[in-house]
């Protein structure tokens, strides 16, 4: 008998079932279209001597499992799932495991959950984050879902499957109930995000004020590198700024400025809209990329309002320093809001996430991999804390960094520099360490038209106070 | 016979019957609870001598009225609708109309009208701003559904309800298809959001930049109100600052700075994320709301990052001429959104939008109401715009406001004064006129660890690219 199935052989399926073979499980695969064409060559080619069986039918497939089957679904997210839920059920059977890998939106994960306990079957949202060669040699994964069972099942296969951090431990962890793994995946790529556009305009602001080319940046980002901005996108970012293709042409050069998106970004700033959470670093990072997509509309604005650059930097290895500064404290006010986010849904259902553990199951594997988790790791674990910004080490960063952060956003916004991720971070870091905001006059404002009423300062939060404000 | 029946009698519903029938339309009114405490007592001491009459039953309440009926809701948006209009049915023929008057979200409105049309009835989504008094005494109001239906039935009426501009134009006219009354009644709000955060951050840079006192702020706002920026808001503004309270204390300075909210806000700033729109000053306006409400935790890090302000304004009037001019620059360019994102949402639904119109109906009656509306509605009846911000009299204004807009911006950043709308409405301009974005970078970034593809800026857009990036 096999000991797990994996349904869907998209590159993230085959990856991933390779990565569990290698490491000596035995694999059942399927797919749902074109046995000849598609599993076939697959284990011939790919497999070879793994331990992978293909099978022609749902049926062949799931009766080749041993008890409680185990079966993981990597497929796209949506409609496929429930319908590929649904053909599997008739040959399951109580106790039998499914586990989804795709991009779930997690709320389809709680409904899934519930529907498939009723018929004695355990349901899993798993989070997978590192594209296909991670899927392949070690992703971060994020599994949600009954905790008991899912530790006498998918545990150790999903544990040896995943990436190792530089001290040894899996990048995979159990997350929480039901939708928490899928919800976790969703902040992670809020906050890849955020990341991404975080370095984008690092690149844009030596581009535009600086004047400098790609070698001259390239060497920056491999400098950040050695030290406390060390990660995998500032690392590929400096070897992408030296890339040339066939002709000597610098290949960054030649892509159209607009930027894509799959979605999971969008998710994660509506889920922060919906429930209340001031997540405007990753929120504008997505915006960007909606306002880069509008490429016509911008060539058309920009000969109607020319933006006459005068650029006057005088010191340009300090205003390198800073934004260094700037990159690095952008970065951890953009993860304390992606914490944020975990926190507040914790509390609405439930979950007890353990923040420590998420930062260290993100250490390698996935896209926003890189040593600064291990401190956002050491800072969960030593301290209670209410917003990831306020912990020891992050306040000293912050103080130290802020006067050169502070200098990089006020010349983004004197020069027209649009810098969305590093002006909304600083907004954030002002705006969460103000003890007096305008919302004052705010809330006069809904009493007068709405008669909303208010609270007062100097009472207490429970009486609500309303005045005739028109004479 | 009745010619129109309100079935809802809270402050709102109250506040319609007696405008209609202030208007000579004999009124049937219902509220489901309570007809001695409820519908009783309003007839006797509130509509008087007014042609109202209240009803014990649904049953009576509909056959009291002319045919083919009309009725108006004015009931809590949500479940309750649905369940009304469940009642309503078994005691309607075809041809009789339902119009929802309530905040209801559009897409519940477009299902509503699907499903009332397989009967024969004739739903509507009728947005209504002005609070209980604009209610009263004329709200501005956007009516979305049949056209050729609406004309003849609830047109006439909502027009003579509705508020009058100075040309004397009625503040109501068809919006468009199903949903999209209720639609612009939601971006309406989302507008209304930004320009509120607008004028609290002038507020709020006037007194912590500037230290200047409630009375010589209100005086700011009063004369701002005698300029472009003349507006309700402003108006309300400058004397809710000077409003004191029995003891002699500022009712402003009493008050509690944590922000409330109804969710339309939020509705807008969905919306927008969820169709691609970049609306960052309606999306930051709600997030300021949201840190507002995190007073304690604010007040905790205060202590932690205190914002040591040293402030050195040399020149107050020039400070104050800038900060109008910020206000403006900022005002247009959340509109700007505001109005990009009802052209996606007309595209999206096939609505056909008319923004002059729209601009139109807004001069009176609702929050937002402005002298600015009869600009915006000349911009749109003048030029097809793909952007708001690009008519010929903004293109002056924002030219002429940039320099004191940018030094105001650069002013919160280098002294920490949280101000998010003034800023992101600077980075959507910068964004927006920008010929060159770093979404290039972006690009190869996704290309690299996801095989993403990219589009070449010297290759026909069809064309998709991958590079090897890796060595």
């Amino acid at each position: 008998m096999n000991d797990i199935g994996l349904y869907g052989l998209g590159v993230m399926g085959q990856s991933l079932v390779l990565n569990m073979a290698g490491k000596g499980y035995h694999a059942a695969a399927f797919n749902k279209f074109d046995y000849e064409k598609t599993t076939l060559p697959f284990i011939v080619k790919r497999a070879g001597s793994l331990p992978v069986t293909g099978y022609r039918t749902v049926e062949e497939f799931v009766s080749s499992l041993a008890r409680p089957r185990k079966i993981m679904l990597m497929v796209t997210a949506g409609k496929a799932v429930d319908s590929i839920i649904e053909e599997l059920i008739p040959f399951l059977e109580e106790g039998d495991m499914i586990a989804d890998c795709g991009n779930s939106y997690y709320k389809d994960t709680i409904r899934r959950e519930k529907h498939l306990a009723e018929k004695g079957i355990h349901f899993f949202g798993i989070g997978v984050s590192g594209g296909e060669k991670g899927a392949l040699e070690g992703p971060s994964i994020m599994p949600g879902g009954n905790k008991a069972f899912y530790e006498e099942s998918f545990g150790n296969i999903l544990e040896a499957m995943s990436a190792r951090a530089e001290d040894g431990e899996p990048c995979c962890a159990y997350i929480g109930p039901d939708g928490a793994g899928h919800y976790v995946k969703m902040v992670h790529n809020g906050i890849e995000y955020s990341d991404i556009q975080n370095i984008c305009e690092a690149y844009f602001l030596m581009k535009e004020l600086l004047g400098m080319g790609n070698e001259e940046m390239a060497d920056v980002f491999a400098s950040w590198n050695e030290g406390r901005l060390n990660s995998y996108l500032i690392d590929i970012t400096s070897k992408i700024l030296r890339k040339k293709d066939e002709n000597g042409n610098y290949i960054v050069d030649l892509i159209l400025d607009e930027a894509g998106q799959k979605g999971t970004g969008k998710w994660a700033s509506m889920e922060a809209l919906d429930m209340g959470v001031a997540a405007p670093s990753v929120v504008e990072s997505v915006l960007a990329r909606c306002l880069s997509a509008m490429k016509q509309e911008r060539l058309a604005a920009s000969s109607v309002f020319p933006n006459e650059k005068i650029v006057d930097v005088r010191d340009k290895e300090q205003f390198l320093k800073d934004l260094e500064c700037a990159v690095y404290a952008s970065k951890i006010v953009s993860y304390a809001q992606g914490f944020a986010l975990m926190k507040e849904a914790s509390e609405e259902h439930d979950w007890n996430l353990d923040y420590g553990r998420i930062a260290m199951i993100w250490r390698n594997g996935c896209i926003i991999r890189a040593q600064f988790l291990s401190r956002i790791k050491d800072a969960f674990e030593e301290e209670s804390l209410s917003n990831m910004m306020v912990s020891k080490e992050f306040i000293e960063n912050l103080k130290e960094c802020e006067p050169g952060w502070r200098r990089t956003a006020a010349s983004a916004i004197a020069h027209g520099i649009y810098s969305p991720v590093i002006v909304n971070s600083l907004l954030y870091f002002d705006g969460y360490r103000s003890p007096q905001l305008p919302a004052n006059l705010l809330q006069a404002q809904r009493d007068w038209f709405g008669a909303h009423t208010y609270h007062r300062a100097d009472k207490p939060y429970e009486e609500s106070f309303h005045t005739q404000w028109e004479e």
